[in-house]
């Protein structure tokens, strides 16, 4: 072993970067389509690149790809590190493709160096993780693989398709049959942990001038996608002050006392964050009308469950008050959300370390999106995530990231594998 | 004369009421476009029985009909009565054919009592009231025939069928050339006064318990009907609340803080009226989003010039604290009015006389809507307006109206006419 010489790879994946940013320009942004055309372009991209580093590389029956630098130890429990290749609609080339590169490069570095690790250690290119855009649940890539996809979910269809998620994966050569017999590739009992990098989606690393983020926990959510106020529709020349039921003064009263509240709470120490994702009044709605009706979509998050808890009382003991006050009705329609994902204490400590022994400055943070390594931590897999810096957010044609940012992230990925698979 | 069985038919009324409803129910509610089939047909309704009346009826080149009672002095200015026949899609049916309607009650109970008048005494079906649903402008008929009508507003475009107003005219078969060459057939050397009946619009008088309102004025009003607000998309879990810049709640904080003023000020003795018609974030808002940008309709009006512009310099005030605040930018767009019209006091005195004879009750009120006795007194015509209880608010298919109410409404006008015109 020659750890002095080790480095990751950073050209490797800035020509991979490269490759997938030319075959997924969509003229406008980046689209590679979940168990779709993009997606399947890239898993032979990292195939072909994989194999020339003389990984051994297998497709699980659900179309996630592993690509195995092979250890001393073959009963030893696996390393993996990974994320997803999939993107978003006119999306950004690294939300995703960034988590696998950065495997790629870390275990090209360890190639290069001569080293073999005592267990294996695994590049997951993971299926389908924009579920916003594709397929209307989470992680059905990763849950696919650790089991914890439930069959039912096999009929979810393709927004942009309308087909299902089981035809989808059959049309891609994968076995849907896997998830109706309820069976996984990776468990807590073959995987010692799943480490992803990302970039981070927000602008807090960028605003702070720090490169890299060890994150401390995905957030949890409770959220209101399809919340109603029903007041009254009314001249709005003729009918005066005391005798509106004014829906979008009532929504607007709503928005701002939460996000007061917020304020309150953030105040207190409570770490959150609560978004209005849209507030209208409806399209009838118009010229010399008082608005009768209004809806918006209410997205509450947080590592700590407490701190959603305390901004949803919040939110039912504003209703009442604006309801009684206003004349109004609010609907707040189903509650859904998701549970939040600590990361992995033990890892959190490697990777601070790693970060430490190369000088790579970064900021212990809480993730905002959700991520695959959500599903891991679900699965009792020990799961952390690093964060690249990035420019202009995620989701859009515009987000950027630099290269000596997404290479010290690497540095840090790199040092942690070989102290702990080494 | 034998005005002791002085009484408005109020039977004729309620028999062409029923009639117009027949012809022009769309389904849903009443359709009767301006300058179209539904207007047409109410006209050529309204002139069958008002030539039935021994009425001479005359339309004039922009379409609106005359139909006139001979006074004793041909020479003497004369008085005129009426509204509009047109109604806004899917509308109700006594919005405008009310005050027509009233006027021929009026004229046919002078008829039945044997009287003539001193002077020419018009009921007058004006054109095109209905300027939010068919020509952007307002009161192109009545301003038509005022001499107000600037000959550019013939190109405005009708919003359903794209069509000119001056094509429309000459579809029908007016004279768009009368309003090019400046010409004009109402002034205030040949017309005495304009009284305009017409449902109340807004829930006062239901409220109140009174079945009758002598309007003070008609408001005018400051609007902006595209306003925008600029901030920043982002990630609505990755972005902390101090990088935020939320379209969304920073026209909320906005909408709520003007609605604030307004009770304020309202409080301290101004009325008015304040609504955001419209408010809402933009379309390509979405879940996992904090919206960039959102757009509003903001609509003040009143009697007094001068409670409008106290409540604008609110909305000049608190525009740049919350761009301050939130990071955002609030782009107002072009800003919109008219001119507030007082109703003549010598009329106002006389309805009232007339009320209080007859032992009608009745409100003084502002009017909340504009109406077609706003150009009357734009051209120096003393002009006044009665307002009938009505129910469930107007511009929709369940607007109501009793007609025992709008028999008191006739009543008044009716007394009042003869004490004017006999």
């Amino acid at each position: 072993m020659s750890r002095s010489n080790l480095a990751p790879d950073t050209a490797l994946a800035a020509r991979l970067f490269d490759d997938l940013r030319a075959k997924s320009f969509d003229g406008v942004g980046i689209t590679r389509e979940a168990y779709g055309p993009g997606e399947r372009m890239a898993h032979a991209l990292v195939r072909e690149a994989a194999e020339a580093l003389d990984l051994d590389c297998e497709a699980d029956p659900v179309g996630n790809l592993h690509m195995v630098l092979r250890g001393a130890d073959p009963s030893a429990k696996r390393i993996v590190m990974g994320s997803h290749l999939d993107s978003v609609p006119q999306g950004g080339n690294f939300d995703g493709a960034a988590g696998v590169l950065a495997g790629l490069a870390a275990v090209a570095g360890l190639r290069a160096a001569g080293i073999t690790p005592r267990c294996d250690v695994a590049v997951m290119a993971i299926r389908a993780e924009e579920a916003g855009a594709w397929f209307p649940t989470s992680y059905p890539g990763s849950r696919g693989a650790l089991g914890l996809l439930p069959a039912g979910e096999l009929a979810i269809r393709n927004m942009a398709t309308g087909r299902t998620l089981a035809e989808h994966m059959v049309e891609e050569g994968f076995d849907p049959g896997f998830v109706e017999r309820g069976k996984r590739v990776l468990t807590a009992d073959n995987t010692a942990a799943f480490v992803e990098v990302h970039i981070e989606q927000g602008p807090v690393l960028d605003a702070e001038g720090i490169p890299v983020g060890i994150v401390t926990g995905i957030p949890g959510s409770r959220r209101h996608r399809v919340g109603r106020v029903h007041g009254e529709w009314n001249h709005s020349g003729g009918t005066p002050r005391r005798y509106r039921a004014d829906a979008a003064i009532a929504l607007a009263e709503f928005a701002v006392a939460l996000d007061d509240a917020w304020g309150r709470l953030e105040a207190q120490g409570h770490k959150m964050v609560c978004t209005f994702c849209t507030l209208a009044t409806s399209p009838e709605a118009g010229f010399t009308k008082i608005a009768g009706e209004a809806s918006f979509m209410l997205d509450i998050r947080s590592v700590s469950p407490a701190s959603v808890d305390a901004l949803f009382e919040e939110v039912h003991r504003l209703v009442p008050q604006i309801e009684a006050r206003r004349g109004v009705r609010f609907d707040l329609g189903v509650e859904t959300g998701s549970v939040a994902a600590p990361m992995d204490a033990g890892l959190r400590a490697g990777l601070i370390e790693a970060a430490r022994a190369g000088s790579v400055p970064f900021l212990e943070m809480a993730s905002g999106g959700g991520h695959d390594a959500a599903a891991f931590n679900a699965a009792g897999i020990p799961a952390a995530m690093v964060f690249v810096r990035n420019q202009n957010g995620s989701h859009n044609p515009h987000e950027a990231m630099r290269m000596e940012d997404f290479d010290a992230a690497c540095r840090v990925l790199t040092r942690w594998l070989v102290e702990t698979a080494a």
